[in-house]
């Protein structure tokens, strides 16, 4: 199958349309509120946080999801509207109402997604007032400013979109995220809109993005806490005209293959931009005895402080990834692990059979100096793997942190 | 009961002699190896790491305290001696035989515990040299000492010890531990060793330290990882005289006082001295339903990067606190949570039923200011609780992992 990278995000497919502007949710300098709109209902799909505390956007638009098709997303950032009570939810309603007014559809077909500080009362008339602006300069072009408008302490908006083939008819699917900080499996204050003109059924569309969601978004991790606003929303507008694709068939294979592209590629520049980043870091995890030891593996690397410290610092640390991997819970015998590193600038064996081989360290940290490291575990033990994606923790991430809300 | 403190830690009880001493495993300027001998053989308890990869001294300890008598521990910083394959086990042997050569023992009584890079061999002959030395310099002052030469990234030595009755016998418990990085339930590279002269049989003797420990060291994370090494070993020499305590005795309550009482000073310490720490930071977690859901939330909050950067800016953001909690796994309602933030320079209400309560943010800033916070969270539903013991971080926690080796 073929796919054709092309510029854009969420506009990128035939039939959406969006719009970011600055609102002042955060300050006026930056945009802070989007709308991103379907020109007639889309199927579409849904994932959402696991934590159990689940701010008032996130409880709303499971709702939406759950009846199959929605019309557009209201979005803001600056605010995640979580812990708020009962004035969370009316505040997200007011969304959802103002928003069905403009666009001329029902507020329960209108997704609503927030990001930002814990606990403050969302300023709903800055947000209204932005709702409508953004209703007024919607534009096939308008992707980039919704990615805009999402960021919260991102350092650039994330845009992915490609074109491809389900069953002779042209596709494009596109997608937006939002990432950075308190990113963790499973999902994280994570963002993510992703857009097709596939003609689809929901639930099948569901699992779809299950699937590409578990091997992608459920295995990126920054800094190991999981948000109360993740969402991830995937909507098909049937515009291509295809029939909707049926399980196990060729159309559902070359669909797949595409979003677990654009998640992926996603994911990559979440874990690029994750708070204070250096460096991408992708921890494949090969030969485990069973899928979930290969996941559990991957995600303790990619989730430990100390190896995340050492490849900020270039340095060659591997007992502390097979030590990570020694306390993820996952199934192997640590005398048969060996532990590769690789980067653009090369290759080099640090481990095998779970003892340290001789390295020069001087290559070792030519190696680690890039800005797109991979880590290769292989366990030595079976044929399951799993890739899970992070960046390495800097002092910046410290700086960013201490001073969140202020 | 009552507890006396006293001056210095694992030589306070009559018939332990310790020695610290400069062997060059770090290198010529710090203490690096020791050695605590028992001048009859003590009933002996342990606890050891729970991850996958273990060191050769961890393997070699728990086969020495499952036979239930030990006679002294060896114990070197530097080098954890750990991935190092069958030479890493050659080495551990070669280190007990020399200590038991040196004291008129047989290697089997022996413990060992290595603290230090992993993966790295053993530099053994300066080891060794060092337990010769080591054993030249024996003294029941030499406790301090030898807390110093089990330090790695510590800033300072870690010494408890008290005196108290046992049955009308004055008994008296002391330990040291070194801590610092890559502490995590279940234990840490924490090494602690607790030396007493009360009687008391192997098998009971472990149920106190495993119950001591539950509340302690395993509710203990600097920054989530846990190690090859980790080792808590308890010593009872039965110089003290008493009858041994007997299961449900008030014998045996005194004792698991005084043993949780050292325990959690050690851990206070441990945290206080978490790498780049600058606070030390209570996590008290009120009204679970069950005790399995206050640990898990208090270990959660405890664990969070955001939390604990956030505390390293003295910033009161109690949605991360509430959003950790809700992440754990612990059941409860979020809107029945409250959270309270308290230093020795005042107390303050954040939040109650879920929701953000009014508060005053210099006063805030104030509190969080101080070395010592508390984090009281009430999930308001239930009598359990549980108490987690953790530090900020800070860039310095960064820096001091970004370059461990080098």
């Amino acid at each position: 199958m073929e796919l054709q990278e092309l510029n854009g995000g969420v506009t990128a497919a035939p039939g959406f349309q969006a719009a970011g502007v600055k609102a002042g949710v955060k300050n006026w300098q930056k945009r802070d509120v989007a709308l991103l709109v379907s020109e007639v209902p889309a199927a579409a799909a849904g994932l959402f946080t696991t934590n159990r505390v689940q701010a008032a956007p996130v409880r709303w638009t499971r709702d939406v999801v759950a009846r199959g098709k929605v019309r557009a997303v209201a979005m803001n950032s600056g605010n995640a509207n979580a812990c708020n009570g009962e004035q969370g939810l009316a505040d997200v309603r007011a969304m959802a109402e103002t928003a069905a007014r403009l666009l001329g559809c029902r507020p329960e077909e209108v997704a609503v997604a927030s990001t930002g500080v814990i606990g403050v009362p969302l300023p709903l008339p800055r947000v209204l007032e932005g709702l409508r602006t953004a209703a007024a300069e919607l534009s096939p072009a308008g992707g980039a400013a919704a990615a805009e408008a999402i960021m919260t302490t991102d350092t650039r908006p994330k845009e992915v979109a490609i074109a491809f083939t389900v069953g002779g008819r042209a596709v494009t699917l596109g997608g937006m995220a939002k990432g950075s900080g308190m990113i963790h499996p499973n999902l994280a204050t994570m963002l993510c809109f992703l857009t097709t003109d596939l003609a689809a059924e929901p639930p099948w569309l569901q699992e779809q993005l299950r699937r590409a969601a578990d091997d992608t978004f459920n295995l990126l991790t920054v800094d190991g806490d999981t948000s109360t606003n993740d969402t991830v929303l995937l909507l098909a507008n049937g515009l291509a005209g295809n029939e909707s694709p049926r399980p196990g068939s060729p159309e559902e294979e070359a669909f797949a293959a595409a979003l677990a592209h654009v998640c992926r590629r996603l994911c990559r520049l979440m874990a690029a931009d994750g708070e204070g980043a250096s460096k991408l870091v992708e921890v494949v995890v090969e030969g485990a005895g069973t899928r979930e030891d290969a996941r559990r593996a991957a995600r303790a690397i990619a989730s430990s402080n100390l190896v995340k410290t050492a490849l900020a610092g270039a340095d060659a640390n591997w007992g502390r990834i097979l030590s990570a991997a020694g306390c993820s819970g996952a199934d192997f015998d640590p005398e048969r692990v060996s532990i590769r590193l690789a980067s653009p600038a090369g290759g080099i064996q640090v481990a095998a059979g779970g003892r340290g081989l001789p390295f020069n360290e001087d290559e070792a940290r030519r190696i680690l100096a890039e800005r797109e490291i991979t880590i290769r575990v292989d366990l030595g033990g079976g044929r399951e793997t799993a890739t899970a994606y992070t960046c390495d923790l800097t002092e910046a991430y410290v700086r960013i942190n201490a001073d969140y809300r202020t």
